[in-house]
């Protein structure tokens, strides 16, 4: 493999000479857990894909380990992220690049997966610096809802660098793709469809299945939404409800995810709930995750001990997506006049902040919003 | 409440003089764990309810107990099905009668909840015996597919019986439900929404929480299709797969049992796999239930001890539903060609006759059917 420095360049010249011009180079921007496990998979496509330049540059944020070295160079020589992904071979063609405008400059397809709030830097710094064909994806999960509605990550990307922006979402636990265990994604896209099955195409492997949707908003919002649902999903477990009640509590979850889409967009269609991100991710997300997790020992403790308190026991700092997205959506859902039609999403806030006991988690999610006639209509 | 004795009529007279006309009177066909707890739900409403008579009739096949007593003798007097539902009272409105042309005579709503094998002979016992204006509701789960397509029960009692039937399914674990913990069902009706609401007032509680659609085929296919994906699912707890794995296996399961029920029935709907008797149902049978339980243990024994031999060992002699519907429905999906569009439940049926290994559950689902195209058409 040749070694970072010589692929770096003084300008902005994509194609090089001596490749071919129809070649895509990809640069996926994040290497955390998630981000070095889409590495992994991307590079082993871009190997074996002729219309992809072998060479798949990573992004990380830099940083001096325990021993002394930096980040990137332990990553270039062990082809390892030993920080965020041990013992996981990444691909010898996967380059890791601690400068950030380097790192995206050659790229015309761009892979974002990044905490969610470090994007709005992230943007800012790469205003003027992507090329003017690029192609991004977003892999990235919790956008902020706002009061006047969520506001996206995708349509951040897209308006910030004036580019096309899909998105990756899905039942996909990092750890269990990298030890290449079966699984799903699904790739939303706004209208062109040549452009989602390229990203199918440098996703999908044989344990790795990818489909495309034309649906970007929903599946941006499923990834989103569904930790609400997990954290509803917890008090039925530590409540001990059984599997009847669990189940239950997380198809009106699903219900409401749906409703709630498609009020906010009307394009959001049924089917995507069906798909990978939708049924699959919350699934998964209600079985295991930290969401979940955390929200069993809240209702365990009777809501005696606050969010705060066990999130600091139990996650080592990290904070919970579910409790502060279910503050957001019920903002939306105050401000618009629907809390009576999201009885779950408004209850998972009434509890989380202490208004409500756990086990209201039931007693309220049984009202029968309008929209549950069966008409069909949301 | 009056004895048994005095409820008997000897002719088909009803409604009797001293109760108002339009006054329904409900019989429940079938005194097992669910036919228990069914007669519960409905007797506490038919007290509640003006329009309902109080009584409600369940037929009990008599049994001897090991004290000597008469089965329906101890649920007259104690008020509790001690063999099937031991510790819950059913209500003092409900009468368990033993023989059966007696217990449906008067009845103009009857609510069969047999074992599914017995339903023929019951069929054939009550023809030219029931009210002509009597309606039906079938909660048995689990009906033959024959090679030309599903016998549904609905059907078979609407046919031989020359009356209508809805049916109820859903996530209802009879223990669960039994002792008021939180859970849902759906009403599937093929016209009259009237109908439908009744039977919805007949079985709704606080804690039951029942929804009608207009898909009597949808509701009661899910019912049956369920338990192969959750011999998948089992498969994949047993091989270790992880939470992504199961997610991503009940996921194509569903898509399966969408595609697969929509073929045989232009007439479903895919909103019905929202509703409690699809994803509900399918997540709490996938979690416990003894279909992914012993498929678990199949797995773990890598396939070398059969079907048979772990359900002696598990189950006392049950059979698995989820592995004879397998191959009932292989058999439809050979008939007709269409293999290679359901993967998933082509694979459950190799897999458990020993044909395939168990982990060629994940290798073989993979496989892309056309109908996964995202087009929207199935």
């Amino acid at each position: 493999m040749a070694p970072a420095q010589e692929l770096q360049h003084d300008q902005q010249a994509p194609p090089r000479s001596d490749e071919a011009p129809y070649k895509s180079r990809v640069t996926v921007v994040g290497s955390g857990n998630w981000g070095s496990v889409a590495s992994k998979l991307i590079a082993s496509n871009t190997l074996r894909l002729t219309s992809f330049h072998d060479e798949v540059r990573m992004w990380v944020y830099e940083e001096i380990l325990p021993s002394g070295e930096k980040l990137t160079e332990v990553i270039n020589r062990t082809n390892e992220n030993v920080k965020y992904l041990p013992g996981i071979k990444l691909g010898r063609n996967v380059v890791a690049d601690p400068d950030l405008e380097n790192a995206v400059k050659d790229a015309n397809m761009l892979v974002f997966v990044t905490p969610h709030q470090f994007m709005e830097g992230i943007c800012r710094r790469l205003v003027g610096k992507v090329r003017g064909d690029v192609e991004a994806i977003s892999l990235i999960k919790g956008m902020e809802v706002k009061m006047e509605g969520p506001c996206m990550i995708s349509t951040l990307i897209s308006q910030q660098l004036g580019l096309n922006c899909c998105v990756l979402m899905g039942a996909n636990i990092a750890n269990e793709i990298a030890v290449e265990k079966f699984s799903e994604a699904t790739v939303g896209y706004r209208v062109n469809r040549e452009i989602a099955e390229k990203w199918v195409q440098l996703f999908s492997t044989p344990y790795f299945i990818v489909t495309a949707v034309q649906d970007v908003e929903g599946v941006e919002l499923c990834g989103t939404l569904k930790n609400v649902v997990a954290i509803a999903a917890g008090f039925v477990d530590g409540l001990e409800m059984g599997n009847n009640t669990k189940a239950a509590i997380m198809r009106i979850g699903l219900r409401e995810m749906k409703a709630f889409s498609k009020l906010l967009f009307s394009s959001v269609k049924d089917t995507t709930f069906f798909e990978s991100c939708g049924v699959a991710d919350l699934i998964t997300t209600c079985l295991g995750g930290r969401n979940r997790k955390v929200a069993e020992a809240f209702a365990k403790n009777g809501g005696k001990r606050s969010f705060d308190e066990l999130e600091a026991e139990m996650l080592q700092g990290q904070k919970l997506q579910g409790v502060s997205t279910a503050k957001e959506v019920y903002e939306v859902l105050s401000h618009r006049g629907w809390l009576d039609l999201f009885p779950l999403f408004a209850t998972v806030h009434e509890i989380s902040i202490g208004r409500l006991p756990p086990s209201a988690i039931v007693e309220h999610s049984e009202r029968k919003p309008k929209f549950s006639l069966a008409d069909g209509s949301i």
